[in-house]
């Protein structure tokens, strides 16, 4: 399958390289590690053995690449306003598009458009982050959930999932997406915000009787928010949450993506992780007070 | 009147001050500023003129103060714990006691130590710090309402009220303590709380739609929680978050006490204005979650 990469961060990188090693014929869009690999090839490093690419098909222009089959969008949510300027030129007239994006509003706004039929939408769980330009580190996970944007299983959906499989990422198929996005808001909106607001990390919080109760209170809050949306399956929330708070007492002083943003002054993803779920869940009935002032706060230690 | 300070910050400092120029007779219990006051006086400086008390009675041991007409309590909350024993030996059968200080829960305590007979409660406005030992500046205010904790208008009251007036303190009695401090925690909950975790002032809090929208949220928690306590008359929400509103978009970025406090590394008064209204909201079947939340993150940021 040709496939696109657009968005080489450490996500995009990392399940490129990983389907090339597979055996697909991936296609990267580039902009800071570009001159990198362009001499030195791609590195991953990984618990699960290092390898390199040598020469993997880069670009600093969409436009050269080319139709492809399968766009894989890794770009961090706060770049969106570009991503149809990006996506348009590897457009064929059956180009799947699938988002591996965080939080809520991807879909929407590629379907919107590209039309509602390209669109795919996955949820990854991977622990990465970027090394020196052309090297990106795997730190454990890399499982994906995917499924249409439309709803349903798909063939289209089956063969991408095997293709990840066969090129050694965990991945399953989901009829529901959407659940799928907000079971992992449960956890990202309460530890995410609260990791990078506060900069104590998963267990420093767990360990503090009002921050956890607040970390409970939240994700109640979250699975009132998805469970209003009409979901094909409601959410269990007592015992998603359990679940949930026992794998997280069980993480050793884990540091969220988007502390690690925050610490290293970055961006967050703020409007997709918080603000689009508010806004949704206010649509559906459901006012997400928490959710709503957690985001909030950490708006304010944006730049402008 | 004999007068007793207890807990002589800046609050006690200037009450105690200004009562005594104003003719009453008022003795200072002290830790920090005792020998700066035995060398050289108690000095106030204010906009509303300075003035210099040259030998102010000061004792570092409640017990050789005696008995009062009336002891006026200034601690900080979060030394609670210590209150009834710097009270007990200014008792005399008909002592009063006054409690200043902030948030809820101190007339309570009072109560549970000495009878609920003795006990009256006053909000203070007043905007004052600490100079060096033995000078309190005050910036602006001072006006105070004070009541019985039991409700209801009483001479005691009227009297000690007019010390104030004849001392330059603008004082009102009030019918329903409960009310005037719930008023006040409309204010004091959200401003407190945000600048002191945010660290931004009244007015960049303001300035910012989210947390100007988080500020309106939490004022109208917080008057959800009062109504629900079985005032003998209920606070008008609306029209009060306006004026607060107003009043503060006037404030020329305004620092709250705790936020000084927080940014100056001291205890924040967390249990006062935060715990124990959660609490008493909660009896009443009211649950305040975002005061709850801010009440988690500030506590996250003391001092075990």
């Amino acid at each position: 399958m040709r496939i696109g990469i657009i968005g080489a961060g450490a996500l995009g990188l990392y399940y490129g390289a990983m389907l090339q090693r597979g055996g697909q014929d991936v296609h990267y869009l580039m902009r800071r590690d570009l001159e990198a690999v362009r001499r030195s090839g791609l590195r991953v490093t990984s618990p699960r053995g290092d390898f390199h690419l040598s020469q993997p098909a880069i670009y600093g222009d969409a436009a050269r690449m080319g139709a492809v089959d399968l766009v894989v969008v890794g770009l961090k949510t706060y770049a969106n306003n570009i991503l149809p300027h990006l996506i348009a030129p590897l457009l064929g007239p059956q180009t799947a598009i699938l988002t591996l994006q965080n939080g809520l509003g991807n879909e929407e706004l590629l379907a919107e458009s590209f039309g509602a039929e390209r669109v795919l939408g996955g949820v990854a769980f991977l622990c990465s982050n970027r090394g020196e330009p052309g090297t990106v580190h795997h730190l454990g996970e890399g499982r994906i959930r995917l499924g249409e944007f439309a709803g349903g299983f798909s063939d289209r959906a089956r063969t991408i999932s095997n293709c990840f499989r066969e090129a050694g990422v965990p991945c399953e198929t989901v009829d529901d997406l959407r659940r799928a996005r907000w079971e992992k808001l449960v956890w990202n909106i309460p530890f995410n915000g609260l990791c990078a607001l506060t900069g104590y990390d998963v267990t420093e919080l767990l360990s503090h009787r009002a921050t956890r109760e607040q970390i409970e209170g939240l994700m109640r809050e979250v699975v009132e928010g998805a469970n209003a949306q009409g979901l094909r399956e409601s959410i269990d929330g007592p015992s998603l949450i359990e679940r949930m708070l026992e794998m997280s007492d069980a993480m050793d002083h884990y540091r969220p993506s988007m502390m690690v943003d925050r610490l290293e002054g970055r961006s967050l993803e703020i409007k997709a992780i918080y603000d689009i779920p508010v806004e949704y869940a206010r649509r559906a009935g459901v006012e997400m007070e928490r959710v709503g002032m957690l985001s909030a706060l950490l708006a304010l230690g944006e730049q402008p």
